[in-house]
């Protein structure tokens, strides 16, 4: 029997999506366990993760109710992290291709998303940066993308660590949430130039575990919020 | 026959020790071809890599001399991605350990290394900060270490991807060539609470693929520049 797995997160998270739509791929079964993420229990800092950050898991050890995590089970944060176990867990899965030249594309890929598109995103929806930068992110994206298919060819961890911050900001311009005129960006999009991000961004929308990740009630719950005043 | 590879590099650069110690670990052939990073050649900028940086890497295509590299050779740099690469290139010698759960370990202290350990680092050599906040990471570092061995057990890409970090404050010490007073640090180094870490570092230096990297040479020939003034 496999051991149990917890997964700790609430659905308006980018980093929990990715999270979710791993393990969906993977076709690995877990419990899920919603943190309020404004009122994070005691218990989750003490027991799961003392940064407090989602997602988080728990493998192994005795099977307990998710608030009452066991001493027993290891703990596991760090969203890439879990992604990288979740494709182990499964590696028929491929979550990490089997060619090595397309996984040098995948790591490629996540390294430009880390240490810069994710700047980027962060300073357009929670500072000052203008939405202009993110577009220019999108075009260095598109230039990385094969004629076809996703990131590195077949589907693959960079697509899952990317796809929760490439939906958000579609999903913002259509209700209005984003600083800016949300119709103007969303027509921005529209651009010729940008085709075959436009056929990236539908293959991942088809993607079963990507529509299932999309929880637009968990959405609601937290980034009008986030989103307000910027 | 295995393709072709031909590894860009310095023996002064942090970046390529962990290369170098990566393809001796995996028993993976190349040809090693020296770039002077003070007066790069155009050749290597407009047919290895663009950013100009080192490692890199071509691989595959037709046998040709390092400084007229094919076209039809992949390009790949990047240092952790280049040892991604050669731990894929010869699984058996498991740079990635087998174990999944030592694996989450490797991951997690390359992540600390990247988002913490060498800012610190590289703020304490080439900028303002105090050699004392080095210590405060190795501390870190050491709460990281499992009793006996490597980061993740087994030796494994957290431990090359970290030691020339860890071997080069040492011998700026020992040559005082570092700003601060190096017997100093070399006195902290060996307080009773670094007990755990030195026994790391003596693993680390016993490692034959750690000691065949180590080029004093190449060292000389951009440490005293790079640290002067600092």
């Amino acid at each position: 029997m496999p051991e149990q797995i917890t997964l700790y997160g609430h659905g308006y998270s980018p980093y929990c999506i990715s999270a979710y739509i791993a393990f969906d791929e993977a076709g690995v079964d877990y419990t899920h366990h919603v943190i309020d993420v404004t009122n994070k229990p005691a218990w989750f800092i003490e027991s799961v993760n003392p940064v407090g950050k989602i997602p988080a898991i728990t493998y192994g050890g005795p099977s307990v109710p998710p608030d009452q995590p066991s001493p027993e089970s290891r703990k596991i944060s760090e969203s890439r992290v879990i992604a990288d176990f979740v494709a182990d867990l499964n590696p028929a899965a491929h979550l990490v291709p089997a060619d090595l030249l397309a996984r040098v594309d995948m790591r490629l890929a996540i390294l430009d998303w880390v240490h810069h598109g994710l700047g980027v995103w962060s300073g357009v929806f929670s500072g000052p940066r203008p939405t202009e930068d993110l577009f220019v992110w999108l075009e260095d994206l598109q230039r990385r993308l094969p004629p076809t298919g996703f990131v590195a060819g077949t589907f693959s961890l960079a697509d899952i660590v990317m796809v929760p911050f490439l939906k958000l900001p579609v999903w913002f311009w259509e209700n209005g949430l984003a600083k800016g005129d949300g119709k103007k960006y969303l027509e921005m999009l529209q651009e010729p130039k940008f085709a075959r991000l436009r056929k990236y961004l539908e293959d991942l929308d088809a993607r079963p575990s990507v529509q299932r990740s999309w929880d637009v009630e968990a959405l609601l719950e937290r980034w009008p919020d986030i989103l307000k005043g910027n």
